[in-house]
């Protein structure tokens, strides 16, 4: 049984919605990119006023009315349009509107303490901020947790990468535990036997590198009418599928960083441009989740840019660009580059890792935080806890909070079960790149002459245009035949890292 | 009797339905300033839905209980913002939600064609969507017109220049075409007995001259932590009181035409900044109509600036940003930069004019717009007494209708009742400057040393703080003891051209 007038009342509603979600979307950026600092304030005001109509619309009595009138629909699109909406719907109405709105104010109070807290590296001043959020961020997933019939870190961890649930990441992590012990050593002590890399010294003007990050963004497929490319504190993709927005920082003492960065983005950017555009502005239009998400980003950095073949090609227009400012002698050498590029180092700071400790930063997390939310792990405690993980992990010890606990802003703005999607992605993007590898002719050599289009044109059909109609683990088997398995990832760890 | 506990409802409502209208505008300028082209379907999706949601705020049933309920309280503040409220209500319960909808769809379509058309120079590809923007326009000026209890027409002009009705507007236009009659060509002849201005030769580079934009619009008092100054086709300037967005375009080979387009959009970023921060979004703290806005603009522009005194310090500004590249010789002299600020000339497009013909240009379009909105011209005669009115305004006539009815926007988006704005202003600011000019000692020695801060203060002291608490006239009461008054722009005129 269906009902095509419920269903046509819904695909509106939901569209009215995700066009508000737009218009916050649009906001951020905003925000990020280009507002001056007196527009903060009303900015905030903005985006909570959005929040809150797309939740009084998603939450409206009707819609729980339309989703039972609806009934059960033959094409499969249309039914996993279905089950998404009647998925946000239920997340949407487990909360109690005053624990949304004060989860706003307490976790943007919270985040405000935690810069100054990090920049003067003191845990303790805003432990009572996060012990706030927690609290509320327990309530939170105690609620959607009932709701959806999951234990609550999984009902957090639901929004992000849905139906991966903790019994399935725990083997996987603690496997990966397992892997990087042996292989980190192993690793480290190849990288001792060939030279030290040499960095790049010189000055390298932000706008050459902004010009060289956008041709390179094209070259993989962005299309700048749909996209701009901008500058921000923190590199992120945002906008919306017909008008995404790049950010970028650069360092001018390091014209290296940039260019991964670029194609790390413009991997989310392109993910965002394939969705079905048929289905834009529907939830089965969007993409199926951050682990995903995160799996087009990282096969275009990690799988792709940083392959012999390709950096071979991305060196000598990294070479051109800055032949001005005389890019000869050693450092420019494309096996210094490659050095430079591909360096496994044991670090305190999440962001600046390599792929092959990386895993072992998001598995720490996935620890302390669920420990968290299970009541656990007291937030005084955390320092504690952080440095015990960090030293069984990857052998260190942070020297301070702020190189500690204070690094990620994630928990001090109330996001928790979210980490555990940089890893999944990380996984999924070497599955998906060995399945890509075995349907795209020449890879190596279409990727040693900068040609990203058909791994794109691959990763459209098999990934993009799939939207959320399937979620992560499907999304893998359609793709690739299996579900996620790590053992692609730990392959191509090994070849690049150990052979 | 007042009902405190209903305004306070509606004063957290109107501050909603604001911030909406602040996301909106934000978005405005994005698509302006900085959206890639291909953003635009999306974007028009956004501005609509953004618009639909603050329109259902205001017209929610609860709305008209609670103004009904809340009855008159003393505090004059209070008293004109719950009658604003009521005001807005009024108009906004006027409109079948259909229309809104549909005139936002129809104007949206016209908009594109119109900018097809008017590069071709085709006025019968556009006269079809004309003709149904009309209709649309018809229907809500009727709708309007009754709730309000006005003709259509002032139902229209009502929310530009509120207070302001077509009996009080004719008078002053017809008086205006008369002094114009006489006045126009003895400035011309004035102009000829002085020796003709020579243009600035050389290339400007945009950079530059933004930079000295930048410098000129602080140095009038913008500050921009509050504030951005970027590039768009049509200089505008948008973005909410806290985050004012000015837009420039720069014409490489003039560099004058910037300096006076950007102090004129700074007079608009002081108004929003100005007004009472204690009544941010609510009715009472927004400006007071577009005629009263655009009475900042010019009076930054017109009087201030294009002031004898204040020119002589601008010509040095420009001469020194443009020293580099040969700012000296009989051009760059400040009475040739006068007569190139200062020139009087019959024209046929009405933002290139100068400020004694540019009322023509309004009146004509006032009349022409009357004339559609009451079903007295048709769409296909448009060009026809388009010509007529020029002729008999100005004594000449467009070669096509590219340099003629073609050449705004406005109506080709739904915008009719927004022309005498400007004239109004232009009056309202020397009325305004001559008050000015009584009360503020030593205004043309400020004025010499590029000293915009006296006036400033008292525009702010005398105009901006008000807010909308007075409408146009009650403004210029205020702030002149006057209603408007014609002479004060007439003396203006004759003693700057005729004397």
């Amino acid at each position: 049984m269906f009902d095509p007038a419920a269903y046509h009342r819904l695909t509106t509603r939901f569209a009215r919605i995700a066009t508000v979600s737009e218009a916050g979307a649009m906001l951020g950026w905003d925000a990020a990119a280009v507002m001056p600092p007196g527009g903060a304030p009303a900015r905030g005001d903005q985006l909570a006023v959005l929040a809150g109509v797309a939740h009084s619309l998603l939450t409206a009595p009707e819609v729980g009315d339309d989703l039972a009138a609806a009934g059960v629909p033959d094409d499969p699109w249309v039914a996993a349009n279905l089950r998404l909406m009647r998925h946000e719907h239920a997340r949407a109405t487990a909360l109690p509107a005053h624990l949304v709105e004060a989860e706003a104010r307490v976790n943007s109070a919270c985040e405000k303490v935690w810069r100054a807290a990090r920049a003067d590296n003191d845990f303790a001043r805003v432990a009572p901020s996060l012990e706030e959020v927690l609290t509320l961020v327990r309530q939170r997933a105690q609620a959607l947790g009932e709701q959806l019939g999951m234990s609550p870190y999984d009902a957090l961890m639901d929004l992000n990468q849905p139906g991966m649930l903790t019994a399935e990441l725990e083997p996987l992590f603690d496997r990966y535990e397992a892997f990087l012990a042996e292989a980190l050593p192993r690793a480290e002590a190849k990288q001792k036997r060939s030279p030290p890399p040499i960095r790049l010294a010189g000055q390298f003007p932000a706008e050459t590198q902004e010009k060289l990050c956008r041709r390179i963004a094209e070259r993989a497929g962005l299309d700048f009418t749909h996209a701009r490319l901008d500058r921000s504190l923190h590199p992120f993709c945002g906008g919306t599928p017909s008008d995404v927005r790049i950010t970028m920082r650069y360092d001018e003492s390091d014209p290296v960083q940039a260019l991964m960065a670029v194609l790390h983005e413009t991997g989310h950017a392109l993910y965002e441009r394939g969705l079905p555009e048929v289905w834009s502005r529907q939830p089965v239009g969007q993409a199926s989740g951050m682990a995903a998400h995160e799996s087009q980003s990282l096969i275009m950095e990690m799988q792709a840019c940083r392959s012999d073949a390709f950096m071979g090609w991305l060196s000598n227009e990294l070479v051109a660009s800055f032949k001005d400012i005389g890019s000869a002698g050693p450092a420019w050498a494309p096996a210094n580059l490659a050095r430079l590029w591909r360096r496994v180092e044991r670090g305190f700071i999440r962001v600046d890792a390599d792929e092959m400790t990386y895993p072992a930063h998001v598995i720490m997390r996935f620890r302390l935080e669920r420990a968290m939310v299970a009541g656990d792990l007291a937030v005084r405690d955390l320092p504690g806890a952080w440095a015990d993980e960090m030293k069984r992990l990857l052998g260190i010890v942070p020297p301070n909070d702020t190189r500690g606990c204070l690094q990620d802003i994630h928990w001090y703005e109330g996001m928790f079960g979210y980490f555990p999607a940089y890893t999944l992605g990380a996984m999924a993007a070497a599955q998906l790149m060995a399945a890509a590898r075995g349907t795209v002719p020449h890879m190596d050599r279409c990727l040693a002459r900068g040609d990203l289009a058909p791994l794109g044109a691959w990763l459209r059909a098999h990934v993009h245009a799939h939207g959320s109609r399937l979620d992560f683990n499907e999304l893998l088997v359609e793709a690739t035949g299996w579900k996620l398995d790590p053992s692609a990832f730990e392959q191509h760890l090994t070849a690049r890292y150990l052979a």
